[in-house]
Order: C-alpha cells, then sequence, then structure tokens
C-alpha cells in the first residue's frame, strides 16, 4: 500500500527545498487550443525552468538530501539529455562534483549544455551493459552517488513539485496529464494531484511500456526506441511503478504523426519551443477528447531541449 | 514641434480603450542573454500577443476610433502580413467587415491566418503601384476606410501601448529598442518613453531606409527587400518619421547572420518562437553592446509569425 499522506508531506517540504533555486514556471492558456478539445486546457511551461526542463526539481531535490560526505564525493548518472544537464547544473548550484554518463546517440544540444555547466560527460555505446560498465568505472574511481532519472523517490517528489505549482496556479482541475517515459514526472504528478484531480499518463505507441505494464500488472519492456519522443524511450522502475499503477487514471497511446502534429500546434500557436516529447502531453488530449471535454485539464509541457538543426516540420 | 504631452495623454487614453480587448503580454528575463550583454535584458513577448504580434493594438485603437458610418463601411489595409492578421482579428471583434490587399510574396501561414479570421483578401503583385490600384478597387466597390499599416497617428499611439506596459512591467529602464519597419512600434516607443526611457531603433543593413532618413532628414527608400525579415522591408511615412526623427537616439543596423543568430538565441535559450523582425531588436543590442552595458533595456519581440517549414536553422 501506499503511503499517500506522507509522500504529499515530503512532497510540500520538498517544494519548500527547492523553490528557490528554480523558476515558478508560468501556465499559459490558449482559447484556439481550448476549442479544438471542447474543455480548458493549462500548460505548465516546464520548457522554461533552469535547465529548459522539470528535471531540475528532482536533481536538485535529490542532491539537497545527500549527506555532507556524499556531496563531496560527487553524483553519477546515465541520461539521454534533459536529466544530465538538470543534474550539472544543480550540482553547479550546490557545489557537487557531477559525472554524466551518456550515450552516444543523444543530441549533439544536449551534450554540450551539460559540458557548458561545467559537468563531466563519459560517452557510451547506447546499451544497458554499456551504461552500468560506465557508471561503475565512475563509482570506483570517485566514489560518487549513482542517482537514477526516474526510478528513486526523492527524484520522484522532485518531479511532483511542477503538478503542485501547476494546481495551484490554475484552481479545480479536473485532470493533470504528464508523458510519461521513465516515470518520474508523472509518479509525481500522482502524488501531487492524489484526492485533487485524476492523472493520466501519455506515451508513443511505439514505446508503450508503461500502457503495457498497467495491462499485465508488471514492469515491461520496449523493444524498440523508435520514437521522435527521445525523453520518453526508457521504462518504469520498481520504486514509480506501484505509484503510478494506483495513481494514473489511464495511459494514453499517441502516434508519431500525432506528436509531431501537436508539437507543431504549440509552436505555432503558442508561440513556445517545446521537445516532442511535451508535445505528446496535449497529443493524448487531443487523441482522446471525450475524456477531457468539459474539463478543467493541466498540461505537463516538460522540456524545450530541441536540437533545431533537425527538426520534422 | 512635436507635442509630446498631448501624445503621452492619448496613449494613456488608447490603452485604457484597448485594454479589454487584449493580452497583457508577459516580459521576460534571461541571466544568459544578461551575461553576454553585460546589462539587464527585459523581452516584451507581444509574440504572444493575440494574433501573433503586436499589431492588434494599433488595429483595434484605429479602428475603435472610427465613426460608426465608417464601421459599416469596413476597412481595407495592405500588409505583408501581420498587420493583415491584425485587423481582420480586430474587425472580428469589433463586427468590422475588413479587405486585406496582400502581396503575392507573403508567407502562406499569414493568409491562411486572415482568413481563418473571416476577412477578404485580395491579392496582389509585389509592388506599390498594384498594392494602390487593389486598394482603391476595393474602396470603389465597397467605401471602405484605408487603414495604413504604419504612418497613421491612431495606428502608431496603439503600437506605443506595447511599450507603455513595459515600462510598467519592468521599471527603470534605460533605454526600450525596437526593430524599424514602417515606423509604426518605433515611433509609439518614442512617445511612450519620451522623458522615461531612451529609444534605439533595429533595422537589417539591406533595408536601411530608416538609418538613412535619419542621416538625411527626409524620407528615404529601400532599394532591395533582400531579408529575412519581412515585416521590415517597408519605409518611413510623414506621420511617423517626424516623431521617430526627434525621438529616438539611434538607429542601430545588423546583418542577415546576426538576425539569425539572434533569433536562434530567442528560441534556443528563451524557448519562445519569435519572428526574424523580433529577432532584429535583440541583434541590435548583441551589435551595440557597448551602449547597453551595465543598462536596464526593454527588448518589444514584436511577433511569432513564422512558417515553421521555411526556418532558417
Amino acid at each position: 500500500m501506499i503511503h499517500w499522506t506522507v509522500l504529499q508531506e515530503a512532497l510540500e517540504e520538498g517544494h519548500a527545498l527547492i523553490e528557490p533555486h528554480i523558476h515558478r514556471t508560468p501556465v499559459m492558456t490558449s482559447r484556439q487550443l481550448d476549442k479544438m478539445v471542447g474543455g480548458a486546457l493549462f500548460l505548465k511551461c516546464e520548457n522554461f525552468q533552469k535547465g529548459g526542463s522539470y528535471k531540475i526539481r528532482g536533481a536538485l531535490h535529490a542532491m539537497m538530501h545527500l549527506s555532507e560526505d556524499a556531496r563531496r564525493a560527487g553524483v553519477v548518472t546515465h541520461s539521454s539529455g534533459n536529466f544530465a544537464q538538470a543534474v550539472t547544473l544543480a550540482g553547479q548550484l550546490l557545489g557537487i562534483p557531477v559525472h554524466i554518463i551518456m550515450p552516444e546517440s543523444a543530441p549533439r544540444v544536449k551534450r554540450v549544455a551539460v559540458e557548458a555547466y561545467g559537468g563531466e560527460v563519459i560517452v557510451c555505446e547506447s546499451t544497458l551493459e554499456a551504461r552500468e560498465a560506465a557508471a561503475r568505472e565512475v563509482i570506483d574511481r570517485t566514489g560518487a552517488h549513482l542517482l537514477h532519472p526516474s526510478n528513486d523517490l526523492d527524484v520522484i517528489i522532485g518531479q511532483g513539485t511542477a503538478t503542485l505549482e501547476l494546481l495551484g496556479q490554475a484552481p479545480d482541475l479536473d485532470a493533470v496529464i504528464c508523458p510519461v517515459g521513465g516515470g518520474g514526472v508523472v509518479a509525481g504528478a500522482c502524488i501531487a494531484a492524489r484526492g485533487t484531480a485524476l492523472v493520466y499518463g501519455s506515451e508513443p505507441f511505439a514505446v508503450d511500456d508503461a500502457w503495457r505494464s498497467l495491462q499485465s500488472g508488471r514492469i515491461e519492456s520496449n523493444q524498440t526506441t523508435n520514437t521522435i519522443a527521445d525523453g520518453l524511450r526508457t521504462q518504469l522502475g520498481e520504486v514509480n511503478f506501484p505509484i503510478i499503477r494506483h495513481g494514473v487514471k489511464e495511459i494514453i497511446r499517441v502516434t508519431e504523426e500525432e506528436i509531431v502534429a501537436a508539437m507543431r500546434l504549440l509552436w505555432e500557436r503558442m508561440k513556445i519551443v517545446v521537445e516532442p516529447s511535451s508535445a505528446v502531453a496535449l497529443a493524448g488530449v487531443l487523441a482522446r477528447k471525450e475524456a477531457f471535454q468539459g474539463l478543467r485539464t493541466g498540461i505537463v509541457l516538460t522540456g524545450g531541449n530541441v536540437d533545431l538543426g533537425a527538426l520534422p516540420f
């Protein structure tokens, strides 16, 4: 069983802890989008967050809970991009050395950003084995603490602060929807919205591990990573899965075309730069309009780190 | 001589008049941009304005000042895009029929937007003669009032409300900078900032008519329209030129490369979609850093209507 009340208290405390270090990102609305859906949408713009995504929230929260000794030894993580940048930025803010294991497939813009903030990047092959070997090497060398991007309760609680803020900025929400990759932000949303609003997840058909995991009752893997939503290729973990399983109303799946169309809407109508993974949440609302008609729905726009040299338009 | 006090009173009144119909767009900041300049920048995000640019301000203001008879007959204007969209939207809000003369070179996205709001589009060749003939035809047919996009005092005052808001949202500004095309928004800024902040204009080298006009003391034309900043290809007029001549501290000229680089910065770092003409103002600040170091500078980001299928990245 999940102790929602305890988690919600930790979320409130965590928010107070990290709030001085992050942006209170705006919530945007659009009558054009509302008309398309037949409901009221409230877009939490974490693309404007420090480091370009919500991930700074979880990174800061987890790293602020490290002991003095652990802080001195530093932090190592693996990430396709945004969590890497977030950990590096948090390390800079807190004076903690960071080492980032990055797959060689990661977008150039993300690698450059990590190095600009002073993080050490260790590039490895895009396999689980290579990643784990690289992490072990760093830990042996430095004694660094291994921080998981989404399957760590302190990270999940940090990510939940995005939804906590959204619920305060857009009162009386009926529903909240987040993209689902590793599961951190949606698990955080489940904690934040428990007893207040329904929580939906959205993910690409191409990497529908979360949808299948909720069907089968155990953590499923993806056989391919063939989606434009590069932030969502990972799978759930044993820490966040129970929260998601008991907290999420439904996982909506969307096609690649739906993702690009939603991204284009956000760029063209809202005039904001969001990455494909962010657009997945809006795509989910548009794909399942009937679930959101007449409701007030919060959408977590998770990030805006996109390679302008490789756009799908 | 220019009666600044009278104009400033008209500006305050005009703002009160149009305020219920427009968005109070946010002012964004970026420590990264501030570092690059060595001063504090405050970006007035008119790309988030209704219709995607500040032009709704001038269109509404001028159209709200029409007589009942004139309102019934309707409005005709010519525009490469944003003013067209603004007049159409204002017509929809106020119940005034509108006819838009558009050059055949106008971006597709802008033509589609006008038609979506219910405006009549009359496409003509991209010459002054063709434009004027098309306007005459509409006036003969409908009795519509001809509204100039930038050389009309009611339009200028409407555009000035963007800077008026900016000065309120970012207190103690030392300077304000706007792109210069037809001269409406920068003339409006001169009225708004008179006695408060210095006003700079910025324009592409390729269409540096305003810079040359200030040098020569008379309205100069452009020999080419060879700039990515499609909103700035027009020239000053006899109504706004005296205001600009007496109100502007300096016109800064920027290269096409500087425009694209500034646009990329705004997209990549600020995560906002702005059109090239908007980026010209930031490009001007970056090109003349020494003028803005240690100062608090407001930048009017004029619009975000860009064809995603034809990006310069």
